[in-house]
């Protein structure tokens, strides 16, 4: 019943083709009947029944050590055995009005099971831009609920809503940061600023966006310069808060990645987060912490707000990718006042959560995240030998657990040296303006990251 | 292999205990921790394992006749026996990079296979909120490329547009109709215009909302008055167009159900639709026809649309619920010129394509459209007499296959008639202000109707 990663996955990447091999390539048919979809983004196409653990193997046969599954999205490998055995995923309830009787144990043992400090609640949605939507939906209900205190809604706000005008439709913000990434639906995308190709020809709404630090690293080598980067950031959030106030568009809620990851891996200081909870709760804004991709047990703690070591980080945390179902923890304040208020028809999978379980009982019976916490500290001892030894290449390398990123000298290198390596069969990804982020699943050991490290180290010492 | 559904589902309801049940009530352990969850919408809880084809069986043992079908989002009832042999649900590919390799052979045999007149593009997504999201951009992209022609963004509209602002983050509009329904993400909720507890509190958009024609039914028998109504609603429409244009918020785009579900069962002439797509292509709007509940055969033609007998009905169409996954058809026209601009980590679920697929073959080899429309004409027959034998109780019956509805007296009238109707065992919902709709799957056949209307009238001579 406990098969080691080793014994199930492969021992090496092989590489049959270049990458997108014959089997991959988009133009001749059968893949031409492709143009179905939006396929500008499609890398290659991929035999998941040959994949195994940390092995992705694609049409063509090629088989590479993964750094970047599926998006930072898979929790424990793929295809880990004991997750075959599950059965009952043909009838998807609507979860919010006909969930199966079993619903509530399964929430016990998946999602409640890892609820962050001081959050009893969580809502299941269907992906990570749902979640964030219903989590800001959450916090706008909370925020007017608060300032209409026992009165209910007046006749004017109940017309004007349906309009789409206030006061029924109220002019409130969520702070966010730049460089953050929280999804690409209409409200989240109100929230992301990363990336141009997100947000371009899209309708916004003028929320406050506030600087985050552009520390340097190693963070424990600039502790006083990168402080004083933070409190430039703090206080201008604050003056934010104030300034969108007065501008008749109060904040209700902030939001924030523990580490920006589609952003370019930008990390802050616990100080930094635990400062900003406070200028959050002192201005009657929620704290919403977005652990969409730093959830999950990456960066060694099971969520990476653990790491602040406070036992009050936030009133709503949102996740989704390597918890195979989207949603949000909540505090019992951030409850609506009724039902339907924050509802859709799915309201999540709960075939998920049965996943969700056995990759829980994973965690827990393999000690992944201290797994993840070594294989971690090897990966990143590794990327700071690589940069000294190519010092024109490489710089910059951070991380938490295995949630690592080091920068290239510019976008072109970047690109290109994830291509090379891809040649040789390990799969990375890219992030911010010139960052390579490594996003290995759960069961990503020591030895997975020598491998990686002699191949990388061969794709830098061929590089011209 | 062919199993009719008479043999692997139930005779008759059979009910044991009120609803909800001592097993489904949310107060006494276990179910109090189910606090954890936005539960103030929860009917009862569910054993899905027992339940089979039409009958829905509840955790007291409860037997009900199900013409709601988890928010009619069920394509052939549950547990179909041939859906159980599908394996491999354990790996979620992120779609948009990685697709399986047997990916576009699964989208032909499934969603391409039905695809709308004049489309042959489809991007399938989580959910139906996240389609019409991701349907909205993908027109807001399309008239944005057009106004620009031949020239990229400029270098203003690249850095606006990382600050919420314009011209990058332009000032467009998406013109929809009152009482219509299109989910409750903040793009889509500004379209969503059918209960006060769907937008109350949440910040929305100036968008243009155009009046959805109130008819007399039923329609045959109220042409002239429904032509002159439906006019004045087509005269709004091109109003609203030009105003938004005059106020600096350029309508992109159309969005409109086939009959407004959500917000009471509102039908509309093919006439009606007909010159309202006329419209849209006539100001450069792209026609966005959001299918996600009338869609998958309800209506006994696969798409609503497809009653309206034209060869090209929009330049998007919607989908979700019976289709299993979330998504959208498109016209090539709507594809954006790069990829990640329509992207995020899933993009829908290739293990729902797995089922769609066999839902389809059973839709094709039961003739399921034909039973649909059968049943759905004795279920509106059975209406019509029953408003006919209970004036005071009930009137204007509608439908379109088994998509129909009937209206209460009053919203009073309506709870109770649905409340004791699901004492006797049959699940209905309602929708709009007194409305009752019928959502049954598409293995409702003649007799369930029949059954169905003896335990209504059964409800209806008892109603005081």
């Amino acid at each position: 019943y406990h098969i080691p990663v080793s014994e199930f996955e492969y021992d090496a990447p092989s590489m049959k083709t270049p990458v997108p091999g014959p089997k991959s390539k988009l133009s001749p048919p059968p893949h031409s009947l492709f143009i179905s979809q939006n396929v500008g983004a499609v890398n290659f196409f991929c035999n998941y029944e040959e994949s195994r653990g940390n092995y992705l193997v694609d049409a063509d046969g090629n088989r590479m050590l993964d750094l970047y599954t599926q998006i930072s999205s898979v929790p424990i490998g793929v295809s880990f055995p004991s997750l075959f055995s599950q059965t009952a995923f043909v009838n998807r309830p609507a979860l919010g009005i006909l969930p199966p009787e079993n619903f509530p144990e399964k929430l016990i043992e998946s999602l409640l099971s890892v609820a962050p400090a001081g959050m009893t609640r969580v809502q299941t949605m269907a992906c990570g831009s749902c979640s964030n939507e219903n989590a800001f939906k959450a916090m706008f209900i909370w925020y007017k609920i608060k300032e209409r205190g026992a009165s209910g809604p007046s006749a004017e706000e109940m017309s004007s809503c349906m309009i789409n005008q206030g006061p029924g439709c109220p002019d409130l913000s969520i702070l966010s940061f730049m460089g953050g990434f929280h999804g690409r639906t209409m409200g989240c995308l109100a929230t992301t600023h990363s990336k141009v190709i997100h947000k371009l020809d899209i309708p916004s709404f003028d929320w406050p966006i506030a600087p985050f630090p552009k520390l340097q690293y190693p963070l424990e080598q600039f502790v006083r310069e990168n402080a004083q980067e933070e409190a430039r950031c703090l206080e201008e959030v604050e003056d934010l808060i104030v300034k969108w106030r007065q501008k008749g568009k109060p904040v209700a809620g902030i939001i924030v990645e523990p580490i920006q990851a589609e952003g370019g891996d930008n990390h802050a200081s616990h100080d930094f987060f635990i400062k900003l909870r406070n200028i959050a709760r002192k201005h009657g804004c929620a704290f919403h912490v977005d652990e969409v991709q730093t959830g999950g047990g990456t960066t060694g703690k099971f969520w990476a707000h653990e790491h602040w070591g406070t036992g009050d980080p936030a009133d709503i945390v949102s996740f989704s990718k390597k918890m195979l179902t989207g949603g949000y923890y909540f505090k019992d304040e951030l409850q609506p006042d009724k039902g339907y208020r924050i509802f859709n028809t799915w309201m999540g999978d709960p075939s998920k959560n049965v996943f969700l379980s056995e990759v829980l009982n994973v965690i827990r019976r393999e000690n992944l995240l201290e797994e993840v916490t070594r294989s971690g500290k090897a990966l990143l001892q590794g990327l700071y030998e690589l940069q000294a030894q190519y010092p024109h290449l490489l710089s910059r390398a951070r991380g938490l657990g295995t949630f690592c990123a080091i920068d290239a000298r510019d976008d072109v290198t970047r690109d290109n040296l994830i291509l090379k390596t891809r040649d040789k069969g390990v799969l990375l990804g890219g992030c911010g303006e010139m960052s390579i982020r490594f996003r290995p699943s759960l069961v990503f050991k020591e030895y997975h990251a020598h491998q990686f490290l002699n191949i990388f180290n061969d794709v830098l010492a061929e590089y011209k």
